[in-house]
């Protein structure tokens, strides 16, 4: 979509693009000049496998201070990005014919490295009923003799719902029950609205935390991320953290120090509220044209709509609300096969002036679609 | 051995570091000014998975100028260090229980890389006859049926020395005959002393290369490098990027565009000069000090010493070394089994006068061995 969307604008065409699950927003100026002093004064060798010590620190600290939850900086691995430590975690957990229980729909990166270790991604069918998230029952379910482990992203791309603390209780009691290991992806935390943002830190068994700078604290082309493992196997992800990446970058840990100080914190909040506002203009005016939106998402920069009252066939709407309306978003179908074939994801991660652009042409296309 | 010697360290003693594989340069001023400038523009979002255009380009006519050897950018991945060009390159050949060989002794990444995809890495004894490097005789001899591909640095890890053109050309061959593929580590290309530089690109068959800003571009925390694969497979190589990595920094993109301007390489060159200045010195004091070299190294910034006049026990000698000697290096079983008991690596990264210290200690532990 991003490729025909690019073609159409070389065409001089103006698209509004919806489809990007990246903020418009670069990094608060103080992690920029901590970056930039990191540079210059040379801190730009390896650093630790796991990170530098003062980064873990001070990410044990957030945890602390933000979600009230303890956790010893030896449990935190600082990574080459969310994507760096998915990989580190799942070639840590996952052993070949392992059975990776999988929401969908759900980011398809998750498939991904599950096969990229020989592991079997299985699929958890998530609805609305459920706010797209998998439930102690579903996981019940689909758990057999050669699961090794759920992974789960809350908030949640596409949808950006979360899973309920309660139930994400009961789902990882269960888990443990079975010695299996629980891997939330919490890359889009500290993006909620309307609630207090939460972390998996703490829920029972062996629970496995994968994180992002890229999404709250908007620093996606710097590859920072980092994971939050059980105590007795941060020994092993040391040692494969230090042969298969050698260390996350540098100075994008030097600056990344910068972004859990007041200055920086200050602005992301400001964009997280930027974000909300968005959220709150979009979800109503896709549904006025039409769209059928059954979960106010609550969290990432993501609406999940569904097309089916005005197209069977969501990916034939994607590509005409492209090519004829000038708006691009994702078709469901890239997110998995449960019923992704009536929905469409939105990203809200445009300047209000261009959402607004972008709903007036997507009621136009609807208006006769 | 670097947290005993930080621990020597942390207790008052002054030890002489000739373990380390990084350049103790920085990168050159205006590679780190571009970066500053990247990141003050905001150019710090995520890239194509395969990086930028503009480096690829650069890439591109950087082994056309220097190599005298043209290859499109189509066929260059820019990468998160040469870790993640390897780690990509084995994913994307590697299948579960398919051999690739590997040198013993060789750099030990080799084995974790082709391990983490379920392959069997096969080790080619490698001695001081050929070079430590394989030959076609060798690789004839361990190719099996199973045998997907050779895997070899040149210059080499740990012992610096290069792989002939002519008998790399002849294992390409030999390669390409039984449908194999050729993956030729070149992260020390560029440091290499007394004749001209070289690349395996233009080799008959499937010849897959991987680089690294690292090394001779003293960009090691940096996080970059780059393969260079066989056209038909450069597709499959982004799709998996894409998933896996994302891609590979913003940044340090921008400032590797730097890289192959001309400031940026004279000073490059002059490094370089001084790392040959410092093997000049290092080899005869080693010899001197009653330690055999059995090659002279000609690249990379690593001296392969054979300590068995000495001690039988490389490892102990390395302890004895480091404790008694104030000096350390790495034992020669870190990089394989085949005779790396007798061995040590000398890093010279480190500055002309550390070394001359280095040196009488060396001499003076020996004297006592």
């Amino acid at each position: 979509m991003q490729s025909r969307a690019r073609a159409l604008e070389d065409a001089g065409q103006r698209v509004i693009h919806m489809e990007i699950g990246e903020p418009d927003f670069t990094a608060p100026e103080p992690v920029v000049e901590a970056a930039v002093r990191a540079l210059r004064e040379g801190l730009t060798a390896y650093t630790p496998a796991l990170g530098l010590s003062a980064l873990r620190e001070a990410i044990a600290a957030h945890y602390a201070n933000r979600y009230g939850v303890t956790v010893p900086a030896s449990r935190i691995a600082v990574t080459a990005g969310a994507s760096g430590a998915l990989l580190l975690v799942l070639a840590l957990y996952v052993d070949p014919g392992d059975e990776i229980l999988v929401p969908d729909p759900g980011y398809p990166g998750y498939r991904q490295f599950v096969r990229a270790f020989e592991g079997v991604p299985r699929a958890i069918d998530v609805g609305a009923e459920s706010a797209f998230q998998p439930t102690l029952d579903s996981v019940r379910q689909a758990w057999g003799p050669k699961t090794r482990a759920l992974l789960v992203g809350s908030p949640s791309n596409p949808s950006g719902t979360l899973l309920a603390r309660e139930e994400l209780r009961r789902i990882a009691q269960f888990i443990a029950e079975h010695d299996g290991v629980l891997i939330v992806d919490e890359i889009y935390q500290g993006l909620v609205y309307g609630e207090a943002p939460s972390t998996a830190l703490g829920l029972p068994g062996e629970v496995v935390l994968v994180n992002s700078f890229s999404k709250y604290f908007c620093m996606t082309g710097w590859r920072l991320g980092w994971a939050v493992l059980p105590q007795p196997d941060t020994r092993a992800f040391e040692n494969i953290a230090q042969h298969l990446f050698i260390c996350p970058s540098a100075a994008a840990q030097y600056a990344a120090l910068a972004a859990f100080e007041p200055p920086a914190l200050e602005v992301l909040e400001g964009r997280r509220r930027e974000f909300e506002r968005r959220r709150d203009f979009l979800v109503p005016e896709l549904r006025r044209a039409g769209l059928a939106v059954p979960c106010t998402p609550n969290g990432a920069f993501y609406v999940y709509a569904d097309c089916s009252a005005l197209d069977l066939d969501a990916k034939r709407f994607a590509l005409g609300l492209l090519e004829r309306g000038g708006v691009a978003a994702t078709p469901g179908i890239d997110f998995g096969l449960n019923q992704t074939r009536h929905y469409l994801r939105f990203a809200y991660t445009r300047s209000m002036q261009d959402l607004r652009e972008g709903a007036q042409r997507i009621a136009r296309f609807c208006a006769g679609a």
